[in-house]
């Protein structure tokens, strides 16, 4: 199963792509779309939108996996975050690609096997499980990539995280 | 000119299409888009989008008008409302439409020549603006008509209220 990890945001959307098989994790490929504060809302989500179709033709995911947004973010962060979730959501849709969605909490037991891990700690484990030598940067390319870990680890329990 | 206007929501995403020419405003359509809450988030921006598409390609708007959100409403509801505006961006920027946003008061202003105007007050305007011989229900429909008489009688100012 390719699974395709991502942390959506207007400024900079992390993605990671990994292979789950067996039980082992793969990474294929990571990175973060960005977008130009200069540009508009309308030019900057169309950007997130073509970018994220070019990883679909490219690596062919079999599915989207995203973290819940904190409900501790202020109003105007959750309406902005809101527009680049939308336009991840149809995104997937247009390409049949199933969405998942994970709590903070659930991609910390699944990547480090403890609710209350540090950030730090949760990028540790995400550089270990995938080998890589460093950590990817910035935060939400490690984001992406932890909560695409959290839907292997999670995927037995089937359509249980599926989005509403 | 022929303007858009929505008032987006995931439920409800109420448009209206007017023509605007020679200072006088022509209802072309009007409506909503619904969703069934059965479908989930993914699915139901799809229909929206694809909705909007069949508007465009069959009323050819010149502009997108949207009435900017309140952020008196919760997180919750900002960040729901927020996906259906991005998709609404999205689905706009992809067919090189402009998006022009007002505030509720200019909304007001440009309607009923009042800032502190009823909801009420503002559905009669629109009602009268239009020739029409009811007040399109639901609310969503005569918000949507509104905010587009705003953007017909406020485009002179140009890009002022272009998304940014």
């Amino acid at each position: 199963m390719i699974i395709l990890g991502i942390d959506p945001g207007i400024a900079i959307t992390g993605y990671g792509i990994v292979k789950y098989e067996g039980n082992k994790f793969t990474p294929i490929t990571y990175g973060a779309i960005t977008t130009d504060t200069k540009s508009t809302m309308p030019e900057r989500l169309m950007i997130l939108h073509k970018n994220l179709e070019e990883l679909i033709s490219l690596y062919k995911p079999d599915v989207f996996a995203v973290e819940e947004l904190f409900f501790n973010k202020n109003v105007k962060t959750a309406l902005v975050v809101g527009h680049a979730r939308g336009v991840v959501m149809l995104t997937a849709v247009k390409h049949n690609l199933g969405i998942y969605e994970y709590t903070p909490l659930q991609v910390k037991q699944a990547v480090v096997g403890y609710g209350r891990a540090e950030k730090q700690q949760i990028q540790q484990m995400v550089r270990i499980l995938l080998n890589l030598e460093g950590i990817p940067k910035p935060d939400d390319v490690a984001d992406a990539l932890a909560v695409a870990i959290c839907h292997g680890n999670s995927h037995l329990m089937g359509e249980l995280f599926r989005v509403k």
